[in-house]
């Protein structure tokens, strides 16, 4: 089988990231509950990989917040930040992570929720399409890279565009692991991003960084013990604790701790998605979506949404998996960027790639997908 | 180092947990999101895990849902059944992941906090504190047995005692795998639990449990991808996908799965529970809190809170780290429970047993404890 689905989640997992975890079962105790050896492992581990994560994305340690998934995380964010009588503005390209947190928002009155055109060819249009509605909004939330086309959106120049005050949330899902993310540098108030995606880590744990110069506030969605402040009733106000309860996914994050020391940012990846192509541009029926035209490659993650002339895509789909090719077809929770690309009524294939993938592998599915 | 903290996390993990987890990485893509090989494989953990999980409290696969802690698990619980105007009834022996969001409930003006005393030697006055209050509850949340001294409330009898209305949720944090839990025998609307303690999986993974026969709703707090029902701004309005937003701890889940293959109810632990009160109670300058008395040993989980005279409870609980126990002090984030018993001041040091603890142990920690 031919993995090329790692915009779902990357696949395989190293071995290193393995016996990490196995490691981390065999000697970790619940972080932060108590003082024996089993729990300072575990505390231990946790903060070794928390101060990896701030140095990644050019934080502080205790601005890294450990979740379940990038989605509990776009969560706390978005509805920790809200204030009633704002105006929610978000790109035409967002998976439902951002959406169904932001409808529900709306549906009871917290919050108007707008949203500006994403032009898949043109940064300027979308600027222009951006700053258009930009002052109105309090709250902006958008993807970093679209999960249906692999589009990245040029969020320094949008954050540019907005207030100050502005509170700015940033949908790494796509991007973290694959690109150089500094949050100082973008000027975001927070990103979220998920272990198991581009940061080959293990599924069940996510991130929420806050920018080490922002002063947002952002309020807990899930309350519990921190094993700290035990006598209070309320959540701790200093982060990470603050937005940190229960325990820890401990094991989870020694295998994103073991996975952030292999994590490189080479070229390998963009130049596979530059042959697959220009493998793809001209093969007769296939339509591809968004794809970007020959020398934009690099306004992309490795993700390419495309469909072939006869074939509904899950069906296409189905036949690619029986002849060995991990791929997704439908929607991807993201309705909106398949209205943006056009294909809201057929949905399509996507084919995204990952660290482990190699040339002769996108030269079996070329092969494959004319030929079918 | 003797481990004797098993309230915070079971320890050791079994080879089995660790073995299935390794696997789960090794094979298994993102549940749910595709239908090739490695999607598939790991839809069909989950479902396995989530059958064993419905067979073992009795309810319906659908009405399990995966969440990452029990913590969040008692999130949803609470904030997705309250209706402003209500009154939520708890014990006085509740941990601060049910009464941190409650207070953020009472605080925000949507429901007023009551709270019963419990008796930790009589259920029948536990029952008279919980019936002069229950008729003014339109919710209850208590925990099935106390995190601090292990004492079991008499949940039936509570559930029994209130309108049928009531929307009831049970925190078995500390029960599940100790007692055989029947959520249609109780009767109770909910039960949160997390998979790490007496289900010995790993930590990460935890389940809110829903009454097949309750016609209860739960609104989501976390809201997302569900790989369904892509085109809708709206959570599926069926279980779980209702209440299972973003990618699954999928690896997690199969470490439960494999743990709830060796799940055994036998005696051996209020076996060993009794030898260590045995032990403990005549012993000269070791005051016990909320313990059973003899004969009344399975009132209890196998939790005994105790300090020692002239020693701070956190110094006692170092001091014998330094010996090889791994113990927890303090408040254990539950400062009303310690008020319940009379040591909201001093706090105290916890022991609590697991299924991998010994007689031999046991001897060791009277040993050491008595002469320290």
């Amino acid at each position: 089988m031919i993995y090329f689905d790692n915009a779902a989640t990357s696949f395989p997992k190293s071995k290193n990231v393995i016996n990490a975890i196995s490691e981390a079962m065999r000697c970790c105790g619940n972080s932060g509950r108590s003082g024996h050896k089993y729990a300072l492992k575990a505390a231990e581990t946790v903060y070794n990989c928390r101060k990896k994560m701030a140095s990644l994305f050019n934080t502080r340690p205790e601005c890294v917040i450990f979740t379940s998934s990038a989605t509990e995380a776009l969560n706390i964010a978005i509805k920790g930040t809200n204030n009633p009588g704002g105006v929610t503005l978000v790109s035409s390209m967002e998976h439902n992570s951002v959406m169904r947190p932001l409808n529900t928002l709306r549906r009871n009155g917290q919050t108007v929720l707008r949203q500006f055109l994403v032009d898949v060819k043109h940064d300027h249009i979308t600027c222009e399409n951006f700053s258009t509605v930009s002052n109105s909004a309090t709250n902006v939330v958008i993807t970093h890279a679209s999960n249906v086309c692999g589009r990245i959106l040029p969020v320094r120049k949008l954050r540019s565009l907005c207030n100050d005050e502005t509170v700015f949330i940033l949908d790494a899902s796509q991007t973290a692991g694959h690109l150089k993310i500094d949050i100082t540098e973008l000027g975001v108030d927070i990103i979220c991003v998920p272990a198991h995606k581009g940061l080959c880590g293990p599924m069940g744990v996510g991130a929420l960084i806050i920018n080490p110069y922002s002063d947002i506030v952002v309020e807990p969605l899930i309350e519990g013990g921190t094993g700290t402040n035990s006598k209070s009733f309320e959540m701790p106000e200093y982060y990470p604790e603050r937005l940190e309860a229960g325990t820890a996914n401990v094991c989870g994050i020694a295998g994103l701790n073991a996975s952030l020391d292999e994590l490189e940012f080479s070229s390998k990846e963009s130049e596979l998605f530059k042959y697959l192509l220009s493998g793809m541009r001209d093969m007769v029926n296939i339509t591809l979506h968004g794809a970007p035209e020959e020398g934009n490659e690099s306004d992309h993650v490795p993700v390419l949404l495309f469909n072939k002339e006869g074939y509904d895509s899950e069906i296409l789909c189905d036949e690619m998996s029986k002849k060995g090719f991990a791929l997704r077809a439908g929607f991807h929770c993201a309705p909106n960027a398949h209205i943006t690309l056009g294909t809201s009524e057929i949905g399509g294939v996507r084919l995204s790639l990952g660290k482990g993938n190699t040339r002769r592998e996108i030269d079996r599915f070329l092969n494959v997908i004319s030929e079918i």
